[in-house]
This record gives C-alpha cells, structure tokens and sequence, in this order.
C-alpha cells in the first residue's frame, strides 16, 4: 500500500510517495507559488501529486490517500487553513474543500509541526513511542505532540501552538505580537538577535571574525565560537539552552512525554546541544526528583519528517 | 444505576452515591487520617463508602462502581500514587491495588484536580463541553484537562500539572522548588503574598483596616477592598489579573478549549473576577484576533465537582 505525503514550504512543495515502511520511494519538488493566490497553490500541489506518482509509474488513484502538510493554523477536520502567513498570506481558506476536487483518493491536511512528529514517531528518533513531543527550531518555533499515540491538536484542531506559549510574561516580544513566548527565545530568528546583543557588549569576542568569515551571523555563529572557548558566544549558548530547556520542562510538565525530540536547522549542533538540554532539563520538570524526566533527542529524519509524517495523517 | 465518588482531602474524605443525573442523592464525610499512615487512609475510605451506601439504604456491592479523587501526584492506570504531600507525605503508594482489596466493585482513581474538571464537564459549567479546561486555585493551583471529551492526563497520566507550567522563567519560587510556576503567581498563596507586599508599601491602604477587622489576610483582602475603591488594593487584583490571565491564554494557545473554568475559593469573587479575566485574555491567547478566546467561566459545583467527577472516572 503506497501513500503520498506533500510537505508544503513557503518556497517549495515537496510530494513523496512513501510505502508501509515509511520509506520514501520518489520523491519530487515544485515551486509553491504562494503569490499567485491560494488556488494557484491548490494547483501546484496537485500537479506536485500527480507528478510523484508518475515518477512512481503510477498515477495518483493508485495511492491509498494523500496526506497534506500546511505551514500554517487549520482545523484538521474541516481542512479550513485560518493563517498561513508563508504560503502568501492566507485567511479562512476552505483548502480541504479546493484540493479534495483535484484528487481522486482521500485526502488528509495537517499543520506542518504536527506532520513532522508524526513522521518522527512513525519512523524516526521517537518511534514506538507513545508520547512524544517535538519543537521545531527555526525562523520561528513549531509544535507537535503525540500523545497516547494519537497526533494532539486541541480543540477544532487549533491548539498545540508550543511556540506561542509564555515562557517569560511580559517578556521579548514575539512575532506573533504577544509577549515572552517560547518563540521569542528559542527560535533561530530569536538566537541570532541574542548573539548580535552579545557581539554589541563584546567588540573582543571570536564571534566578530567567525560572522565576517561566514558573511553573516546565523544560528551557527554563537553554537561554533563557544565550542572554540569564545566566553561571550559560551555565554550565549548556556542562556539559550536555560530558556529552551525551561520551556521543555514546562511542556514534560504538562504532557509527561516518553521523549522530547529537536528538529530544525538548530538540530545539527547534535549532541553539544542535546547534552547540554538533558543536564539543565531536571531543574525545570515538576516532580523530576521523583519520577525523571524523558530524553531529549534529535529528529533524525531532517526535512523528510514532514513528508513522511503527512502521508500517515489518516493513521493518527 | 448509582455509583460511589470518593473526593479524598488532606482533613475529609468525602463520600457521595451519585446518580446517572449527577446528582449526589446521599453524602458523608470522615476525618482522612493522614498521620496514621495509608494503610489508614484506605481503611477510612473503604469506611466512608461504606456509611454512604448505607445511607442510600444500600451495600457497595449494590453500587456500580467506586471512583476515588486523591491529591496528589498519581498514575490513574495504575494506581500509583507518585506524591501526596497533604495526605501525610504519601511516596509511590500502591494506593489503588490496596483500596481494591476492601471494595467487591470496580474502582477508579484520578488526581482531585482532574476529578473537578469531570464533575463540571458532567454536571457544571462546562456541561456538554468537549474540550475544557479548569484551574482550581487554592493554597496551589490545581489542573485539569478535557480534550475530545476525555480527561487529558498526559503519559503515564503524570500530566496535565497545569499549576507547574512556566510563566515567567527565573520568577517567583514556588512552593515545588522550581521558579516562575504558574502557582507561584496565581495561587490564593501567591495572591495573599502579593497582598502583603502591597500593604507594606502602602501603610494608608484600606486593606490594613479591612485585614484588623477580618483578623487576616487572606485571598478576599485585596478583591474586596479593591471593590471599595482602594487604589492599592486594585493595582494587586489587576496584577493578579493580569498573571491569571498570561496563564489561562498560554493554556488556551494549547489546548484550545470551549471553555475555561476557574474553581477554587477565589471563584467566589464571581462576575468581578471573570469580567477581567475575560477582559485581559485576548493579548494573551496565539491568533485570538482570527479565531477568537474561549468564555472563562466560574466552576459552579463547587466542593461537589470532585465528588460528582470521581464517581464518573469510569466515563472519561
């Protein structure tokens, strides 16, 4: 039985077509398109469907569904897309509706967050689990949660926002508008403006060369420097993984997951992040004196999570 | 058929036969018996069931079954209670397979915060609702979840500690040793702290008068004399407010639900309170101006909710 899962970007559409083992089979990649409106999109992806089964020599109703991952805050069950700011802008678009007409098999819509713990789950660093959650660390910072082993999505489907919860009231403020969210923290977007502080208050520090080198400052540059004992970047490092691992503990405290997984970019530091998170997370778990705290790991499937993750929307 | 809840206190047990209506036909309550130890506890709630049976004319045999509301920290599955400090320090207690062996019926457990959420669900302020939450604030702040219908318990059912989530990193310590909990700011604890901060700044306020009166500070100090047009009085109700409210929309961001209810003695402050919650919540809640807040409502059952939720744990 052969599924296809379409990730879809601000930038890319990636459809693979993905077998019972969770292998993606072919895979092939589109522009999105999002400025030429949402029905312009709704085309692409299908095209995107039709194009991976053929690579498959298929064609699209010999697949068993089609799972659809949206970059954005839908309802799951009625496929209505609320906000989708990457994908041009959308607002209160009836996708499920306008995509169900172009493909002749079922069809499932998940937030993109939401498929990425679903592929990692399915057949990456979390499988087996039964509880699970995942924070995506990138421009901003996505969500999803597994628990007793069904996708958690909140009511109608709007919840699981992770990154929009407070970690520091009245704290940074978000780009979402509100104050002190995880996400102004601990997204990338949000590392880099606490390493150009740091650079600010230390003209001496290694980070100056290492950002001029690279031609920019990026989630790398605090990570690489403080691995090379630049004081300032380690300073850095060690407070951005205080307020990561806060907003961890504040999760495990609410949803007792098996294991706690890091996807995104930030992911590649490995295990000089994860070592770091795992020795701080203790203190911020309710009750870890008693009964622990779950590992915190890396994805392992990278950009192929999402895929994966959307083609077994109809399993969770 | 009529069932048995069991609402367990640091000081009563209470013990009600319950009707398919919710509606507590016959009530007793017996001192808990903390210091004896829990092999007395279980004795006193094997009691207590007993005497209500009774006073309904029946036998527990007779009932369809028992549910037992324990505060504490506890794994409902498998009756494990993790922690119960107000029971007398209760560590990994298998409190479950011992009160089986003195009830003929089957029995359930679930943490006395989560049993409220159940009675209101069934009964209460959230009746017919399919996604609440509840906050219950007293000396802590307790939690509970009702997600797709189901009372949400997180893995091992060591979730959903509501009261030790984060809101504000490096805060105020908590009575659990973390900083920044939830509880450590909306607590009726944390509210009479706040209280007390504000009096000693403010020697002239009415709240000195009001707390020689009364004979003490308490939850009630600041509220009422806020209503009275006490300047300092009102700038701690609208702090507290303020907490609650970042607290209740991070939960929303979550686990979006139907509705919020706020239980507790606190809740007693009604309209005056909810009006400002209500107020308050959309700055705090992901989106809130596309998809809206959910009503944060007053928990109307009271000590009941727990007596009512425990006897439908078999439900939920």
């Amino acid at each position: 039985m052969l599924r296809l899962g379409v990730d879809v970007g601000g930038t890319f559409i990636k459809a693979g077509v993905v077998d019972e083992n969770c292998t993606i089979l072919h895979k092939v990649s589109v522009p999105t398109g999002g400025d030429a409106g949402y029905q312009a999109v709704v085309q692409n992806i299908a095209h995107a469907a039709e194009l991976a089964a053929k690579e498959a020599g298929l064609s699209v109703s010999d697949l068993a569904s089609v799972g659809i991952g949206i970059p954005g805050l839908l309802n799951p069950r009625t496929g209505v897309v609320v906000l989708a700011p990457n994908l041009g802008g959308w607002r209160d678009v009836p996708f499920l509706d306008a995509i169900r007409k172009l493909l002749p098999v079922p069809v499932y819509v998940g937030n993109d967050a939401n498929c990425a713990v679903v592929g990692e789950t399915m057949a990456g660093a979390a499988k087996g689990s039964e509880n699970v959650v995942m924070l995506t660390l990138g421009t901003g910072v996505g969500g999803g949660i597994i628990a007793d082993g069904r996708l958690f999505v909140g009511g109608q489907g709007l919840g699981a926002e992770l990154g929009h919860m407070v970690l520091a009231r009245e704290g940074e403020t978000c780009g979402c508008g509100m104050k002190g969210c995880i996400e102004a923290y601990c997204s990338v977007t949000s590392l880099v403006k606490q390493t150009l502080r740091a650079m600010e208050q230390h003209p001496d520090s290694a980070m100056h060369e290492y950002a001029r080198e690279a031609g920019l400052v990026d989630g790398r540059t605090a990570f690489e420097c403080s691995k090379k004992g630049d004081e300032a970047a380690l300073m850095v490092v060690e407070e951005y993984c205080r307020y990561l691992a806060n907003a961890i503990g504040s999760l495990v405290t609410a949803f007792r997951p098996d294991v706690v997984l890091i996807g995104g970019g930030l992911s590649n530091q490995r295990a000089y992040l994860m070592d770091k998170l795992n020795a701080l997370l203790p203190r911020y778990v309710f009750a870890a004196d008693i009964i622990g705290v779950p590992p915190v790991l890396r994805a392992t499937l990278g950009n192929d999570a999402g895929t994966i993750g959307a083609a077994f929307l109809d399993r969770v």
